[in-house]
């Protein structure tokens, strides 16, 4: 089934590209080029991938998804955007960053300007739920972020903190584009709802799977130097696990210069071997195993289509990704 | 009648402070302090005192105008605060910027949350036309500030440009706070039209006033350093009708120097005091009180009722303003 979906996927990139690329054409030219380098940089296309999926599964058929779609996708670059200043990231995707090749200042306007290109394209469908859905979802992801910024060095995170953060920052823009996508189809509470934990318990794997990475995968591969997380002071799942089970004279020393941001580069390398070494990492991936199956059952209430077995599709690698 | 204004909005102010409180106050602890911060510092309330009176003149009675005129000031608050990380400004409204007070990485943050909670707050009415209203107000908003940034030490600006950029980065969100109000109120296509150009009209002119203050007021009065426009390269209509009076040999060293950002601070001090001594601030309030008599010509198709008497009211100060 991973065949059909990456057959699916190649079959709708052409018609998502090219509605966004007409979206980003007709922004102001003193906006355009900062928006299209964040659109340029590529990703998966998940967020309009997963609203197509879900608005086909639930008997939708008509091209008016397409503007839907990519509006979760201009309000995920808008986050990349602001979030590439935040972190003072050099590279995005194994690009350079908006901010470095355009500024901060363009690059929050940029930000900004995409935002608003999405609610204008969601408020033309003229259906009020649309825009509840997308709007709690940036409020949401903004949060989110805030909240991850706000515990940065923080020991005392703790797991329940961290799915907090996670659901917010990532979790819950997948929820909405799942939900806009069954929304759109006209279906009843049961399945809006249903859709929307699909994408939810998919977006927290989906995250995991990323932090699992920022340990696990060679940065020639994600395009993002590995151990970024351990060195911006990220406390992410892996690390939890891992400084969890240090003893006690180790977790105090570790936790400290983590904290006081004073790891030397060669401690770092070794946290970072040691998190893959011992497990941290594969059990952070395990989680993700788990969340995929419960989105899985989300999809019980939806009619057998071939979309509702592409979505199911979807689930297969995500847990085993390496990029 | 500009007693009767001040009456009006000291009765309405603390409706729109209780509800800007409250919607604040439900918003995430990691994002509520910075939000708070610059709805705390002030200022007049301009845009929801438009919407409410807008809508009540067009006949809509319901305390439900509030959140959408709330909406319109957070849209604001939310502008100012990315706008403060642009300009660098360390102060607004007499009181420490935001991202001096709180960091970049904040106020950039609460500023997408208060985007993302007026958009919530405005997708509550369920009526897809004032969602629209919104959303074209807030790109072109983005898209003025854009612009403005793009001119910066742009001797070439010039009236059209100077009037493009102001029309989008203020005047814009002016109209969108009086058409809101006539959308809410059920008004037809004549008199939602007829709003929205007479906050567009209002809005230049609001603007213009303040590119005179910039010059004009002492800074004890509008909590900012005089002449910082100029000392931020910008070229604001005062500063455009001076420069074009200049005799050819000093206005090239002039324009050269303000292109070169090599303007020493007295002659700052100085071009400040020829600006206002040669009468280009009291052309540009002359310019500004032009837009206020159109503005008070869109309203001729609004029935007589004290509201509409109270919006021409609201004319009527505003071209001397000292604030």
């Amino acid at each position: 089934m991973m065949k059909e979906f990456a057959e699916y996927q190649a079959r709708e990139l052409p018609l998502i590209e090219s509605c966004l690329r007409s979206r980003v054409e007709a922004l102001s030219p003193y906006v355009r080029p900062t928006a299209q380098h964040v659109l340029d940089a590529g990703g998966k296309r998940l967020r309009p991938l997963l609203t197509i999926l879900t608005a086909r599964a639930l008997g939708h058929a008509g091209d008016d998804v397409y503007p839907l779609a990519c509006s979760l996708e201009l309000l995920h670059s808008a986050t990349l955007l602001h979030d590439d200043i935040l972190d003072g990231a050099e590279l995005r995707r194994g690009k350079p960053a908006a901010h470095v090749a355009f500024g901060s200042t363009h690059t929050i306007l940029a930000g900004d300007a995409l935002l608003a290109l999405a609610n204008t394209m969601v408020a033309a469908y003229g259906r009020p739920e649309l825009t509840a859905c997308l709007s709690d979802a940036i409020l949401a992801t903004v949060t989110g972020e805030i909240q991850e910024i706000a515990h940065i060095r923080d020991i005392g995170l703790g797991y329940d903190g961290y799915m907090e953060i996670i659901t917010g920052k990532t979790a819950c823009l997948i929820q909405s584009a799942c939900q806009a996508g069954a929304i759109l189809a006209g279906a009843g509470e049961e399945q809006v709802k249903a859709a929307g934990d699909f994408g939810l318990n998919l977006g927290v794997a989906f995250q995991l799977v990323d932090d699992v990475l920022d340990y696990a995968s060679p940065s020639a591969v994600t395009g993002k130097p590995k151990g970024a997380d351990i060195r911006e002071g990220k406390l992410t799942l892996p690390l939890i696990f891992y400084i969890d089970q240090l003893p006690p004279g180790q977790k105090e020393r570790f936790t400290k210069a983590l904290k006081e941001n004073i790891l030397p580069d060669d401690e770092t390398e070794s946290a970072v071997a040691a998190v893959v070494a011992g497990g941290h990492a594969e059990r952070t991936r395990d989680m993700a195993a788990d969340y995929l199956l419960k989105a899985r059952d989300c999809l019980d209430c939806f009619p057998d289509s071939p979309e509702k077995r592409l979505l199911l599709a979807a689930l297969e690698g995500m847990a085993r990704r390496e990029k």
